[in-house]
Formats: C-alpha cells, sequence, structure tokens
C-alpha cells in the first residue's frame, strides 16, 4: 500500500463551507491528525484513526502524521480555516525540512479551505475588498518589536488589516497595545470588525471604531478586521454593511 | 415572492473547490450574474437566467444584480476565486451605496470561495504561512505611485506578498517596473512563484527568483506570491516545496 499525506482546510466552522475536495479525502483516509476541536469535527468510522493531539504541539504532530505516511497510511493533517494560513502546512514543511530525508519523497499536497479572514470578511460585506494584510498578533514565536514594526508599516501603506489570534489568557496585554497603537496611526473613527466563531452556532459579528474598541471585544475565536482609509460604512435598517471599494486615491 | 441578492465566490477553477453553500443557492437562483467566463461555470437550466457581461462592466453588473433582486428575482452574483478580493462584492456595495435607496432593504448575503491566493500558495507548498500582504497590481483604479508605495512598505515589513492581476496587454509596463522595486528592496535571490490557472487543466506553476524572474512570466490568469527573507525552498525529486516558518527573530 502506498501512503499519502494530505493537509486539509476544514473551513471557519460551517459544514456547508468545507470544499468536495476536502469531503473526499477524508473518505479516504485512514488516519487524520490535528488539534482536538479539529480531528472532533471529522466523523468516526470504522477503519479511520483519529489522532488529536493538544496545541501547541504543532511539530510533534507533523512528524506524526510524516511518519504514518511513510509507513504506508493515508493521513489528512486537518486545520480550521486554510492549512496554509497560520496553520498546519508550514508546520509540516518545518518538520519535512528538519526530519528525516525519505519525507521528502512522499506524496504530499495541501488543499485549500475557507480561510476565517475571508468569511469573516463576508459576514460585514466586503472590507478586504482591496488591498490589505494579514498578521499573526501572537508572539509566541516571534518578537513583539516585529508585530509593532509590522502594524505601523500596514498603517502607513494604508492596508486594510486581518489579525490572526488577537488575545489570549497568556497574552493578555498585547492586544490592547495592538489598538494603542492603530488609534495612533489611523486615528479614533477607523472602522474595526470583531468576527467571532463565524459560521458556526456560536457566531458574533460587532462593528465599531477604533475610538471605541476594547480590548475584551477580542478572544482567540475572534477574527479582527481594520479597515484602510477608504473603507465605508453602509446603515441600514438590519446590521450595516462594511466595504472598502475597488479605487483609492 | 421575495427576492435575494448573494454574491458568492466560485473558487479557483476546480468545481471540486466550489463549497457547497454555493452549489445550493445557484440551484435556487433563478438569476446569475457575472463576468462572461464565470457566468459560464454555471450550468443552464430551466428556470435559470445567465447574465453575462464584459469585463469593467462592474458597476453596471452591480446596478443589474440590485434591481432584479428588488424586483423580487433570486440573484446569484458570481466572481471567480472569493467574492469580497478584488472581486464583485466591493462593486455591488458601491452600487448600492451610490443607489436606489430601496436597495438597502435587500436581503443580501457574501459567501466566500477559495481565493487564488490560497490555492497559488498552496500548490507549492506553504509561502503565505507567515504574515503576508495582497496587493491588486492594476492600476486602472488607483494610481501607479501607491502601488510602489505599498510595495515598497511590504518589503520593509517583511511581508510576504500576493499579486492579483500582474500583467495585461493593455498595462505591459507595470509588472516590469514591480520586479525592478522589488529586485531593489529585496535582493536578487528572494524567492517568486508563478502560479498560472491553478486547479485548471491549463495549470503551470514556477518557482524561481527575483534574479531569474522576466515579466513574461506573469499574465492575467497568473497569481504571482513573493516570499518573506525568512522563506524556504525544499528541493527533492519532484517540484520543490516552498514555504514561510512559523516564527520569525
Amino acid at each position: 500500500m502506498s501512503g499519502w499525506l494530505k493537509i486539509v482546510g476544514l473551513g471557519p466552522g460551517s459544514e456547508a463551507m468545507v470544499t468536495p475536495e476536502v469531503t473526499a479525502v477524508l473518505q479516504e483516509a485512514t488516519d487524520v491528525v490535528g488539534y482536538v476541536p479539529y480531528v472532533n469535527r471529522v466523523a468516526p468510522r470504522a477503519g479511520l484513526v483519529r489522532h488529536g493531539s493538544d496545541n501547541r504541539e504543532e511539530i510533534r504532530r507533523a512528524e506524526q502524521a510524516l511518519q504514518l505516511a511513510l509507513e504506508g497510511h493515508r493521513v489528512v493533517v486537518v486545520s480550521s480555516g486554510d492549512p496554509g494560513v497560520f496553520a498546519m502546512a508550514a508546520a509540516v514543511f518545518e518538520a519535512l525540512e528538519a526530519g528525516d530525508a525519505q519525507w521528502r519523497a512522499l506524496d504530499i499536497q495541501v488543499l485549500p479551505g475557507i480561510s476565517a479572514m475571508l468569511a469573516a470578511s463576508a459576514s460585514v460585506g466586503a472590507p478586504l475588498g482591496h488591498d490589505f494584510c494579514c498578521i499573526n498578533l501572537s508572539d509566541n514565536l516571534k518578537p513583539w518589536a516585529l508585530i509593532e514594526k509590522r502594524l505601523r508599516l500596514a498603517a502607513e501603506a494604508d492596508f486594510a488589516m486581518a489579525f490572526y489570534n488577537p488575545r489570549s489568557k497568556a497574552r493578555p496585554v498585547g492586544f490592547e497595545r495592538t489598538l494603542e497603537v492603530l488609534r495612533e496611526a489611523c486615528g479614533p473613527d477607523r472602522l474595526i470588525i470583531f468576527a467571532r466563531a463565524v459560521s458556526t452556532p456560536e457566531e458574533s459579528v460587532l462593528v465599531t471604531t477604533l475610538g471605541e474598541a476594547t480590548p475584551d471585544m477580542a478572544d482567540m475565536r475572534t477574527l479582527v478586521i481594520v479597515g484602510s482609509q477608504q473603507t465605508r460604512l453602509i446603515e441600514r435598517s438590519g446590521s450595516p454593511l462594511v466595504y472598502t471599494p475597488r479605487s483609492a486615491d
């Protein structure tokens, strides 16, 4: 039997956003590997072993997946959202580069998913409708000074911005500082969107301004989007729409 | 009959990347509106009118879709990739804001799709695995000076970069200039990926360096990705893998 490894994205939560190609490889898999809550999104069945592991165990998890594939298993590594955006694909390639030379000969494929930033953007309109950047606000794997430098340059470039991992119990201070830096660079009237658990039963979306935003509006399930200078809000009877026009001066 | 408007993404080309929720609304639609090649991706059937229009007619197309929904039609506006990334969602909201006040009361929803940048990234590994930006290189709707400013600031921030609309017959010079700016800012050894028509039968993917890159490697069907300083290439017997590690100094 010839093994393979597929690194796939399950999308933000709704089964209606899982692509058919991801559903198909999950049906062919002998092993599913990932962070426990994501592995639990794959229904158990005969012939499928589900290997759930903890957060921050990405490299060990990647090594396990590569080794299973080398032994002939059909292995799917699952991430939420898209596997290539702050998720398992980079971890698998880090492990591959540093590990067993035989792993390089494996049949490996990445299957994209609906990323949290695209789902969050869609939930309010089109705030990422023009040039934008995407920053992981966790300083677990990079210095805070680099995050702050990128925030200031992104504001100077007038990008819309999507932020992953804004705030956790272990990092309560960084997002407060992020809001301070952005208020200074972009002013208090700039639009900010807190999109939590989009496409799940717990979805909640809040549109406000940097002047009104407080750190407790975000947690680890929140995708935060900050508009550019051009980003506009359309009032209507229901929830407002937010979009960034296609043109800029 | 109560009309509605859904602005959806068909993904980069493969039917296996169209989400189930998009497939479902296409089955309920009375009208599909979009650029001719994208409308042609929706199979004809009784009860469905397909309204194809030309490139650069986005606002007129958006107005048509809004008006049809107001008249009680079930309207799907289709984009390739994701509708919120340099596609029809922003155009619809521009038309909505400027147009008939009754349009604001419509039932409007954006359904995300697999964007070209996510599909391109997946095709080579995970080059967008860490902080990145996404820039439309067309200067049809913004001045070239703003594009160049964003390129320089993105290089200074050490973002990986994804570029849409790199080059067309009407704009042969901009991408040549883009490569010059990036060679100056990032050096000749920086990795660059030309991912053309990913997930279609015409797919071709080229991995090279800024020093070796030439403008004719891109056309309007090409998504270009430039790595950050951290982006790495893994050689192996087949095509190489490119990824950006999760950590940075």
